[in-house]
């Protein structure tokens, strides 16, 4: 393998210059060729990145260059399929962003054909990077939190308005991929709400119900139609309660010292107390998280190691949002998912 | 009529001390008597306002005192039927605390007793007399948010844990009266999910979707287990959208002129796009609701005049949550309620 | 002594409400007197308290009651010093609120004065029984903010315009009574600017720099004319940092572990290097600071001890703040305060 | 003169790097030479950037270097005055950090060599070509504030702790710069206080007042030693108020409805009330104000303009803070600025 692993990235529009800008940063590897449909985003990353030596307006020219190593997709969802699969029979490792695919069948597949040719496949689950999420893993593996109860999440914005996937499959892989990271578990069932405004049968809002195992509920709200941007997830703990504030960088995770507790009286009953102390901040380290995913992802093509978020990960994101997707058509009716299927 | 109408005061709890401090420097009303079951909550009472000259710690004793003109109750929720029925046959006018009553089958009911005994029969509905609601029905009505989308209200916080009702009766009460005040009308169907840690059988967690018509959607969580307080209240329409923090005494309202507009292509294609521009914060009347609340009920009773928050205001809102409690024994199934029943 | 002590109120203007409210809670004191030029402000406390037996325009008759055990005095400040030694003289002991007189010398007097006729004298400097003061105190005494480098604090508003003081005398007592306390020393010299808009004479804005031993900085912005109300107060540490926003009820205090020190390198020079580290908010009593302090009155009342802010620490502050105006005087050049005269 | 404009840039280390980024970005510049001491950056901004053709650990060979049209200096502020008149007389157009110089005569010697060798010299006082500052002196120039009767800034934060200039030279060149910017006056005075804990000699932490005509005061507050970062400015006037956070992306001004009127009475005796209305937010363009700069910069070099913070304005705030640093080393002393000296 040379020095510097060298990378292609497809499509260069909303996500795709976060991408370039962190690879083009990290000192083992090297942004060597961008496909894109618009020769204006091929002109732009030329002039940013002159390490691009390959442009192309077809995926497939850059997918058949045999002396890339990886390819980096950042395409509308639906083409995730198709590409991921061809680059990978092509013999290139793949990142591919979130969602994996727009179904289980096809991410099974593109699980299958990774495995068969030997090649990383990494989604971008890039929240399971953040080194607050981390650290919020961290304090539940170490039961800080007591019995943990609820965990919520509002993940809104204005902005991003999508045709052709909704709020759902834009928005919420998000929240979904950290909870079962932080849970380590998949919910036997999902219940979803939406709402439709903008587009004939594109969800702009979704509220999800996740029930896992344990009584723990989570709780998503998604939506690309708010007046202000929320990137915020809590956690009721028996003993903790955190806040997670994605978008302040004084105080990304608020740890709260507060709780309930039952206390007897003299008559044999007894009295449900708050109790309610400090509050602790601790410092997170602000390195952004897909600098991290990206030195990641040249970690794992370089040393043969499988991804923290490989495709039996972006798998499971898409079989609960699939669920989500069922519940949303039949009402809100809850979609049990079955562990091992 | 005396000139000052004489008051009496059932239940001196969590509630009762801020109805007895609005009632005590209301001109033309006195509080004269309270029934709590605690002789320390009557002594405590006694010392703060003198010009209580009775105390009881049966209800009845101060139903059946013929010197009062009304009484107040703040009593927990499953006494609200007995006291207010009581009250109203024995010929008072009554205020009770939200909500009217744990069915509508009882709501009714005081409605037929107070029509019988020509007696005002007001529900404390308090946010239904906040000047930040009203800003927002004002808004509404003039039709400055172009067509509503959808609001979402967040109403948690830890503490006042209950056992007798849930999250759902116990806080949810708020924003059902809110959201029926500004889109006068009832929603279509209700879905509800919940989860209980504390108590068996009383949901701490309350998750309800109020389907309104029109294609409008209220989401409602409620909790009484969260380490921040919140009365948050979202709504989001077509032209503007507005921020109701009620715990916000700077900014209660925010306006966001935003919004989301079509814009067609030369091929017949359109995209959205997103409209983002000032942000409006109107000077909001920092009055104590409850203060009006209280001033509405003398001015009620001493003008006969049907209260804004009556007996049928109060039905509404227990419809909505009866609706809303079978969805959840029901896994969330939707809930239809039909408008004249 | 009686059993209950017989408090009587001169001044029921702007702060006479809140002492009033809070001696009527006290159980051992009871509110019985008050003095008001103005009737309807005597009816006013009259309705609320009826405790109140005795009201009188001219505050002589209510210091002339020989069955009041204390009076509180809450007018404007050019009439502390009659007042309190009136009240003194005949044998009242005085709550006044701050500043305790205009100049050195008049504050002198009442101390004498009140040596003389061995009664309590205690300033209203209300953060002096502020538990977050209190915390503040105790971080400092532990050492644990390292060497204390610098403190300032801000506290403006937009109310309470008077002509009759400037807001050096009107606001920044409280920020002297605080330095003072949590230092436990005098400051060496004082300068202060300010500026005139409303009125004439009357300064709506002041700068004062308290240059304390060991190199302590404490600097006070005070104003009348702001946009918004802050009570903030910044201490900056060689270990730590706190911040102490009196406005915020969730993070009254936060301590951060930051700080910035030397590193030598291999030449013997050296670099500072900034260390930035956790942030913690401790939950402080939120009982209102006035609460303790009327209680406190009472206390020295009744068992004949010392008050916190007795005659001396109203003198210090009151020294602190003459040097301050005759530096507003001299614009802005340092006066000098010596120790002990 | 060729199409793209050639630019070298001296000092690849604090602020280089965002200079680096936007020169990068813009379309008629070439980012093509950098000097610095230490081979690590050079090899850093070389890996970057592969413009970069040539690279210098000594200034003068790249100010020698016949081929740049322009060179911009992010050094140490002492070494401004030297590599600012070599890179003059050399020929070169000349963007140059804040401060212009360390004193007046040094800065007017460079306007006079700019103006020998007809150059563009420009003044990197980044805040004059920031939105949010062209907005306020909006307001304030069709009086929208009434009479303008302060200003207070405070710009503080942890970190870039220096030695070799003070907090008022390396901070407040910014305030100084934005308040000339506004007000277009030199002040009358201007007094300074400071306090040193780190480093002999150096202020850590600055006061400053700046007495304007009609009685208009400026306040700044500057530090590196604080546990927050703030970069607020409060402008209080006699019919609005404006804050400007330069830290809040959501709300950079707030303008407030509020202000103090006098209300005569029938004695023809009057008071001060205050009124307080609306909060209003206006949308504030968020391009980064050192693009602004960069594009200034290279029109002014093209088109042969004069640049919006040139040479004169920037003698302006260099004699402010001349005057401040008189002031500080004679203890707050008021140092009168004469305008045409």
């Amino acid at each position: 393998m040379p020095e510097r692993l060298r990378i292609g990235l497809i499509g260069y529009g909303y996500w795709g210059p976060n991408l370039a800008r962190n690879f083009h940063q990290l000192p083992d590897a090297e942004l060597v060729a961008c496909a894109d449909a618009d020769p204006a985003r091929l002109a732009e990353i030329t002039r940013l990145y002159p390490s691009i030596k390959q442009t192309a307006s077809d995926a497939r020219e850059l997918i058949e260059n045999p002396t890339l190593d990886g390819v980096v997709i950042a395409t509308p969802a639906r083409s995730h399929f198709p590409l991921v699969s061809q680059a990978l029979s092509a013999g290139k490792h793949v990142l591919v962003e979130k969602p994996l695919a727009l179904n289980s069948e096809d991410a099974r597949t593109l699980i299958d054909i990774a495995r068969t040719h030997n090649r990383v496949l990494m989604v971008g689950h890039t929240f399971e990077y953040n080194p607050a999420v981390w650290k919020i893993k961290e304090l539940l593996d170490k039961g800080e939190l007591g019995d943990l109860f609820y965990i919520y999440s509002n993940r809104v914005n204005l902005g991003r308005v999508q045709t052709d996937i909704n709020a759902l499959w834009s928005i919420a892989p998000h929240d979904v991929s950290i909870m079962l990271a932080l849970l380590n578990t998949m919910p036997l069932s999902v219940s979803a709400h939406g709402a439709t405004y903008l587009h004939p049968g594109v969800e702009d809002v979704v509220f999800a119900l996740l029930q896992f195992p344990q009584n723990i509920v989570g709780h998503i709200h998604a939506s690309w139609l708010d007046p202000s941007k929320a990137r915020l997830m809590t956690l009721v703990g028996s003993e903790k309660m955190v806040v997670y504030d994605d978008v302040d960088p004084e105080a990304k995770l608020k740890i709260y010292d507060k709780g309930v507790y039952k206390r007897g009286d003299a008559f044999g009953e007894f009295q449900l107390r708050v109790r309610s102390g400090d509050l602790y901040i601790p410092k997170i380290d602000l390195t952004e998280p897909l600098k991290y995913e990206c030195a990641h992802f040249v970690e794992c093509m370089r040393d043969n190691k499988t991804p923290r978020t490989d495709g039996e990960n972006g798998l499971r994101v898409v079989r609960v949002l699939e669920a989500a997707q069922q519940s949303l058509k039949q009402n809100g009716a809850p979609i049990a998912l079955q562990e091992n299927t």
